[in-house]
């Protein structure tokens, strides 16, 4: 099937098509540029929202309750569930969402699971595409949700527009220290499972931390106390997660940060179309193995080796010019 | 101060030219390649040990005494201590390191901290390239430490030539559940704290898993009990590598992985080499902001656009072999 039928069928609604498509991206198929640009035309209308914070803390629950929150506002959604697979942590978040994806028979809600090993060229550039295929299938609201508190998951929740930043009380501070880096990435702190004890301490923390940290612009990211596996609060959260994308919108913010990521993405995109021009140019693999065994050796330095052979590839600039 | 002058004030022990060359290194500064290629010929013979595991196991104690070991041996060593800098753990680490330089007033060992912040270009590269560095000073055995288990970690300790895995007992599954993940990576396990309950009920854990996991060649991890604080077991810690250094000469897996990180390193040159031709051959920042913008606002599609502009910048490939 060829990419345009493949999106149209998505677009109609079909699902297997979707999660095929899905597939397809999330693996750096030889179609995926063709489905992305088929894909192109339906997406940037979606909200989409990141939701991280340390494991443990109701992530998933949470991402659920929001959801059924937006899809009884007639919403159509999408939930991306990426688990960059800590070898130490492993996967368990996938089993939940399998389990989530079975309870939700309803077409509204289309859930997916990704996980590190699938991602060829990077994890959250396979998060972007898949969220940009999710769009096109039709969905207002995509909430990409992820497990853990690293990097890897910092770089997925800056591909939404708004993040939530999850904590529980209770945890203690070496678990999940509210350090500088997570106040820069929240717009929204959420402390779960609320009904426990030290709430009231958490939320003390995290403000005495804003009070020392910059801002993003005016916006001071609230503080909202849900229990998830009762529902409680999420309206609240909804409300605000509202407010931010309307002072968003209006600051500018929300156009900047689109910007930035498409920015980051057609850097990506570069760099992926260079190295297939130099495959072209007859640096094959095993030529590579075989500067590789020679650096080894000693034989032959890189450092001067490779600027020299790049160099050879490209039109003069001047003759570029003509 | 030119590259070859630095790299002769290196070699000659002087320190502060050594750390000033790990700066330029680490921050790929544009003196780096120059810098490298004046190391490479005095690079390829120390041995490259890395040591990661949970927070917490001890690694820091672990690297001072088996420096200190090398040490007695006459070995010239250094400590290189990444910290890919969580932002949810932040950079303990880091203070360690500095009270170990202090306490070391032995010109014999070289001890740096690296974070994530000061790395342009990825952790991996920047700490493939300040071990280069080191290694041209003139030392024997390079300990390559890293805090925490995440991808970052691997990618890091996959640049040593020998893998020790940290792991202590009674921490319970959920912090450190002993994944496929890090089978593959450790060539010797070693627990670590073990003087305090549970060393065997972790040991037998390990050996299960090793049971099940399928291994490098013919080589099964051996577990060493070790006692940081006090020293204990870290010549037999010694030992075993020494055993694993002389079993991977002999069946090539050492080269195997030193050219496997040599191929690696080549292809991230390569694309260094090649983003800079591009910003030759004109496509400037601004002029990718407004790529970004046109995407963003659905003008135009970069899933076609990008292939198209890099194309334009190559030598027709039929014209390269005239």
């Amino acid at each position: 099937m060829d990419a345009t039928t493949l999106v149209e069928r998505l677009r109609a609604g079909d699902i297997r098509a979707l999660a095929r498509a899905v597939s397809l991206v999330e693996n750096d198929a030889p179609l995926a540029a063709d489905l992305l640009s088929a894909c192109f035309p339906y997406t940037g209308s979606a909200l989409r929202i990141g939701i991280t914070g340390a494991p443990g803390a109701g992530k998933s629950t949470l991402v659920d309750r929001l959801a059924r929150h937006y899809r009884k506002l007639n919403q159509r959604i999408g939930v991306l569930a990426v688990d960059p697979t800590s070898p130490f942590t492993g996967g368990a978040i996938l089993g939940d969402r399998i389990r989530m994806q079975e309870r939700v028979a309803d077409p509204g809600i289309y859930v997916r699971s990704m996980a590190t090993r699938g991602a060829l060229g990077g994890l959250a550039r396979a998060t972007a595409d898949v969220v940009s295929v999710i769009e096109a299938s039709g969905r207002d609201t995509i909430l990409i949700e992820t497990v853990g508190v690293g990097q890897d998951e910092i770089n997925i929740v800056r591909l939404a527009d708004i993040t939530l930043v999850v904590l529980v009380p209770g945890m203690g501070d070496d678990v999940q220290s509210i350090k500088a880096g997570i106040m820069e990435i929240a717009d929204i702190f959420v402390i779960n499972k609320a009904d426990r004890e030290g709430t009231d301490r958490i939320e003390k923390e995290v403000r005495a931390m804003q009070s020392l940290a910059s801002h993003h612009g005016d916006w001071v990211a609230p503080v909202v106390r849900t229990v998830a596996s009762t529902g409680e609060g999420v309206d609240a959260l909804a409300e605000q997660i509202e407010i931010a994308r309307t002072a968003f919108l209006q600051s500018g913010e929300f156009e900047r940060r689109r910007i930035a990521r498409w920015r980051e993405r057609i850097e990506e995109m570069m760099r992926e179309a260079l190295l297939k021009q130099v495959r072209a140019h007859g640096i094959s693999s095993n030529q590579l193995d075989d500067y590789a065994t020679q650096a080894n050796k000693g034989q032959k330095d890189p450092y001067r080796l490779v600027p020299r052979l790049i160099q050879n590839m490209f039109v003069p600039e001047k003759e570029q010019e003509k």
